[in-house]
């Protein structure tokens, strides 16, 4: 099986603790990091982590490399990280491991990108464009605009039809074609990626109540029932526009493997309040494999040895399982 | 204490049969209910619930009647209901049953209005004129506009400052003085009624991320916080605007006694995913007490027995407390 490559994350954060604390839980596939050595053993060292750290020159060492100790793709680093104190001038290095990263998965190096939080407002500082991560890794991938956001954790999975934008810029965005588009995306990640042969797919309304028969807003009736013909008509087994507030109890979710959602919080709020620690946000629609924790970069309690690596091993190993299924498939 | 009224709700609905469960549970304050007792008494014999029901002429007798039989005040039915088959010939009595309550609790003969399901379709179709069951006690109680809705449960409590509008209508309508109206009475209410003396309120975010220094909407800077900002100069600990999908974890709620939030789902999504069955309904800003189950009519399994009691017997518990309070403060 391909390694899974994982990228850097700003190094101020807390990723490059996640990073060997991962290595250290020995619960994922064989992954490589793609960082600066000699930061990682350094921090490894002040946190009181016995994680050995070696350069290698090329993914394929891995697989030797992984038992015994961590594997690390040199990016080096402009100027040494202080925790908790973003360096704009290591943007570059950040930008190029996201970079690499995705090339070797491009170029069938690397099974998967897994990828460390970032700051985007350390990133603009340095000339960053991008509107997020996940849109950078789109338009490396040379989909741009293709990219779905899943957040998936035992409990749930959801699907934001709209992600990062205002409430009100998601009302005005919302359109049945757009629906349609990413429920469709949804069930082909879930028919290949997660081996779910006939995925059924919930689909939220907008508004409380699913509008209510129109008392409550008709775009529950002229948007979302529309995408959901739509998508029934091609064999897809989406059901709705439910309403959003009963739909994410546990015995509503046991009729369904992805919930479909109109905006970032009501598929954030349910997930995250289920479960904090175990989410995983998957992006559909790219031509590789790309999971990263959900979380952020979390610089108040960088370098201090009390970050939580739950989330980064369950984005390692589901982009693991990723992999073997579409290996084995 | 005075003994708690429990209104009739839609009769072709489950509510006569929460009645008569909840009165079996004996784990709440004394109560009475407004409805039809031959009604009542046949329907615990169809569903096979020993409940023995008792006219009675006043709700004073309430205390000598309630141990051993459900003290009914008659509300009769135009029309024998049919379970599931709403009947607007009823109508008028489902309406009279939530007038006289309200006026026996004004007058003081009642501590408190414990109402049942209704379905605003049937009695908009007998002419009904008001929004909702709350706005029409608030009507009822002389304070049309003063109603706030509280969903509380044993994990959280929640406040939305808008309620059954469409997530557009939402949007337009909030500004600073309503949400900050909104948590003076979600406040006065926690000291009063929940008998805490400094209530901690958090005020949710508008949009995702609480707009992330306006780059994902402007309104949680320029409504929200200003709001927030009013209510801490009068000495009320507010506090926010919080990112509103990790507000609800378990350790978030730990740091708060309501949540007040934006809109209905933003309050309901995470309210009925983490309990669906103990959130009860509190109407704050009446001069009487309220409480309701927080679920509908259920007319699928009306007449079943297949109905759970447990969201009205928390309702008429939470009445209890309150009364209580109220009576010892």
């Amino acid at each position: 099986m391909l390694p899974l490559a994982l990228t850097m994350g700003d190094p101020a954060g807390i990723g490059g603790e996640l990073t060997l604390r991962a290595w250290a839980a020995k619960s994922t596939a064989p992954f490589f990091a793609l960082d600066d050595p000699d930061r990682l053993a350094a921090l490894a060292e002040r946190i009181g982590l016995g994680v050995p750290v070696r350069a290698i020159a090329s993914a394929a060492e891995t697989a030797s490399v992984f038992p015994s100790a961590l594997p690390v793709l040199p990016v080096p680093l402009a100027a040494p990280p202080t925790p908790g104190a973003p360096d704009p001038a290591n943007a570059p290095a950040v930008i190029a491991s996201i970079e690499r990263a995705t090339r070797l998965a491009l170029a069938g190096e690397a099974g998967a990108v897994v990828t460390n939080p970032i700051s985007k407002a350390v990133l603009y500082k340095a000339g960053f464009k991008h509107p997020g991560h996940t849109e950078f890794l789109a338009e490396l991938c040379g989909v741009p605009g293709r990219e779905v956001m899943m957040l998936a954790a035992p409990a749930l999975r959801v699907v934001p039809v709209t992600v990062h934008v205002s409430l009100r810029d998601a009302l005005a965005a919302l359109n049945a074609g757009l629906i349609a588009d990413v429920a469709r995306t949804a069930a082909a990640a879930l028919r290949r990626d997660f081996g779910i042969a006939a995925p059924r797919l919930a689909v939220a309304g907008l508004n409380p109540h699913a509008g209510e028969q129109g008392a409550l807003g008709r775009e529950d009736a002229e948007i979302v029932a529309p995408a959901i013909a739509a998508l029934r008509a091609e064999g897809i087994d989406a059901t709705g526009p439910w309403p959003p507030d009963t739909m994410f109890t546990e015995a509503a979710r046991a009729r369904y493997d992805a919930a479909i959602c109109m905006y970032h919080d009501q598929a954030l709020i349910p997930l995250k309040t289920l479960d904090m620690h175990h989410g995983v946000n998957v992006t559909l629609g790219l031509p590789i494999v790309r999971t990263s924790p959900d979380h952020g970069t979390a610089f108040d309690i960088a370098g201090t040895g009390r970050a939580d690596a739950t989330s980064l091993i369950a984005a390692l190993r589901l982009a693991g399982e990723i992999v073997a299924r579409r290996a084995g498939g």
